[in-house]
């Protein structure tokens, strides 16, 4: 008898978490052991109420497929619910997880794809504890994704690739905006990243092609203990005497040490993240230097702009997930998928599978010797790295000038 | 003898300047009786201080033509300087014409064009009167570059199709972004435009694909004496009776008539322009309803992007800027080149020219038929005008995973 499988989505949006949801479709279909291949809409959720649209006849041709792949966020819905730990004492668990089963049962499903980040994986761990401890024989396998890059277990995760290539893109094109003017001027760019600065570290790939900006990057594993406003207008003073127009890039977790930040920079805008870092710090210049200061915060495009994607990006989120069906094909259960750089020159990955708990709620972080001395800058080792994942592009299809998205309700 | 020309670029950085200034090179390259060509620096400032760079001997092969083309911003550098109305008793002002005129003298400058808006459509206006008030053969021609597309004279501006591109696709992707979740949200996405709404009404365009977002779509046209914030309020109601996730545009030159805006829509900020209106309607939204809102500036993204420029307008603009020579040629001066649409479907243009006194600081709105009667949206005839303009795709050309921009000085 076939076994059927349910795949989700969750967590914040990226490019590339429809190409792994791609992988896991294109791997069950081609797989004869499998049968119906069920779509959970809005993660987890979809498992608790029931709420499964059949993949299998919606995705009806290749044609959908690659378009699913060109498709930024998720396709079925995203959630950032988290399971509570099961206590079998506690009749709401208790409930989640019976309801779970039985949804799985319900639709003789055998294997459950989570595709998410940190949050995401605490409930692949949970869910195949649970599973196991109540002697249910189905498979529960993690497929990383976000464009935070901060997962242990993996190399690197899908998305990251595709919205440090927008990044890049972007700044580049900023820095060319930037610098139109005879006047003196200072361009603070603010980008996603709470506790881990990979993603603005990423934007150290334009000196490949000999660009000096942006001139100053700032990541929050540089400042545990707050970042000192007197060194940022230093450091930026120092660059004004090189550069007309000076370019910063700031990591949305960078933390200012000065007692207004709080009012000023995020909770006057109703804000409860960290969002609102490079308006603060415009501020700060404009105050000091009294030249032209402009921030600018690259927001949900960085993670949702497809049609900048990274091919090498979206073409690893597919294998990932087809990795994903043989791996509980192969009997595994309650591990992440992952990869394992080989060599940055040529670029080889391969893809490998780590115990889902050493991911689960941990964070990984920039190393520490790719920051450099002063604080305010990369250094060169990290290049090489991070080259590699920006490679290659996805080449839309437009209707009307526009680019086509796969929509689940036309 | 052979006459040279100087060519020049000015106010804000847009896709599409740099590809009139690749027009003006190359129909000057290719004519006998042109010499020289001079690129002047920072707009009318390289004329009045003599800072010109030959540009005959930068722009060395067709390739490097093809990158200027796809790098956005001006190549030449910028300027927002205004001209002085000349003034005989008036010494300085003397100056600054008599500078221009011994810039233009010393290198044998015979024709003058200026890329720009409606300022440098006044510079163009400005120096073409001194020069033939004071004798001088000297031919000025003005050609159009604004993202507002606010230019009389013109059915459309260079520069504009390529931000109305870049508006529609990363509108969607912030759609599709804004879609994940299944809980009540609301985003509003703040597009630059301060008196003319064009720009923010061409985010319509997503309609010829079937996506009914941006549910709301404000321009200032609609609102002369203030945007009521009531009326905002109501209109969004509305619209979470029938979307999850309501998706807004609004212009940037929005004023609400709230008296709290000033504090905390603009000033706060150290803004000293209009922008910081969706930050300001998010705090409304939040406060009113109390569900997710979010608001994006799509900020100089939308000008500069020309990673995803429209192959029509990038055209177009190389063709203006190659009629411009033509012009000289034949004896215009004080005139401003642009484009009389003769047809939609199959779109058609020709070039013309008008006295640029009808385009010199004036501004061209959209017509009112095209704002529907709630004031909430834009009607469907404005979709045959915009849809021409945002089709066809510049592909850049990438090294290292980043597209390569053209660089006066490596």
């Amino acid at each position: 008898m076939k076994m059927n499988i349910a795949v989700a989505q969750s967590g914040g949006p990226t490019a590339a978490i429809n190409a792994s949801l791609a992988g896991v479709f294109r791997q069950a279909s081609e797989n004869d052991s499998i049968g119906r291949i069920y779509g959970s809409v809005n993660g987890i959720e979809g498992m608790i109420n029931d709420d499964l649209v059949p993949l299998d006849s919606i995705l009806t041709s290749d044609h959908d497929i690659e378009l699913l792949k060109k498709t930024p966020s998720t396709v079925l819905g995203s959630c950032r619910y988290k399971l509570a730990a099961y206590d079998p004492d506690d009749s709401v668990t208790e409930t989640e997880y019976m309801n779970i089963v039985n949804t799985l049962e319900k639709h003789d499903i055998g294997a459950f794809f989570y595709i998410g980040g940190n949050d995401s994986m605490d409930t692949v761990m949970k869910l195949d504890r649970y599973l196991k401890a109540v002697g249910k024989d189905i498979k529960v396998i993690g497929i990383p994704k976000t464009i935070d890059n901060d997962l242990p277990g993996t190399d690197h995760t899908p998305g990251f690739g595709s919205a440090a290539k927008y990044v890049a893109t972007t700044l580049q094109e900023i820095i060319r905006d930037s610098r139109v003017y005879s006047i003196q001027s200072i361009t603070i760019v603010e980008i996603m990243g709470r506790n881990a600065g990979w993603l603005t570290a990423s934007s150290c790939v334009l000196r490949a092609n000999g660009e000096p900006a942006p001139h100053l990057i700032y990541v929050p594993e540089a400042y545990p203990d707050g970042f000192p406003i007197e060194k940022f207008l230093s450091d930026v003073e120092g660059m004004m005497k090189r550069y007309r127009a000076v370019i910063v890039a700031v990591s949305e977790g960078i933390v200012p040490d000065a007692r207004e930040y709080k009012k000023t920079g995020a909770d006057a805008f109703g804000h409860t993240d960290n969002s609102g870092v490079a308006k603060f710090l415009e501020k700060c210049c404009a105050d000091r230097f009294g030249c032209k200061v402009r921030s600018i915060e690259l927001n949900v495009m960085q993670r949702c702009s497809s049609h900048i994607a990274s091919a090498t990006d979206i073409e690893e989120s597919e294998r990932v997930g087809r990795a994903a069906v043989d791996a509980a094909l192969a009997g595994d259960s309650g591990r992440m998928m992952g990869f394992r750089r080989i060599s940055n020159e040529p670029y080889r990955v391969e893809i490998i599978s780590n115990d889902v708990a050493t991911t689960a709620n941990r964070e990984r972080f920039l190393p520490e010797n790719w920051i450099c001395n002063e604080k305010s800058d990369i250094t060169m080792d990290a290049l090489g790295y991070f080259l590699p994942l920006i490679q290659g592009e996805v080449n839309p299809e437009y209707r009307n000038g526009i680019p086509i998205h796969f929509r689940l309700n036309q």
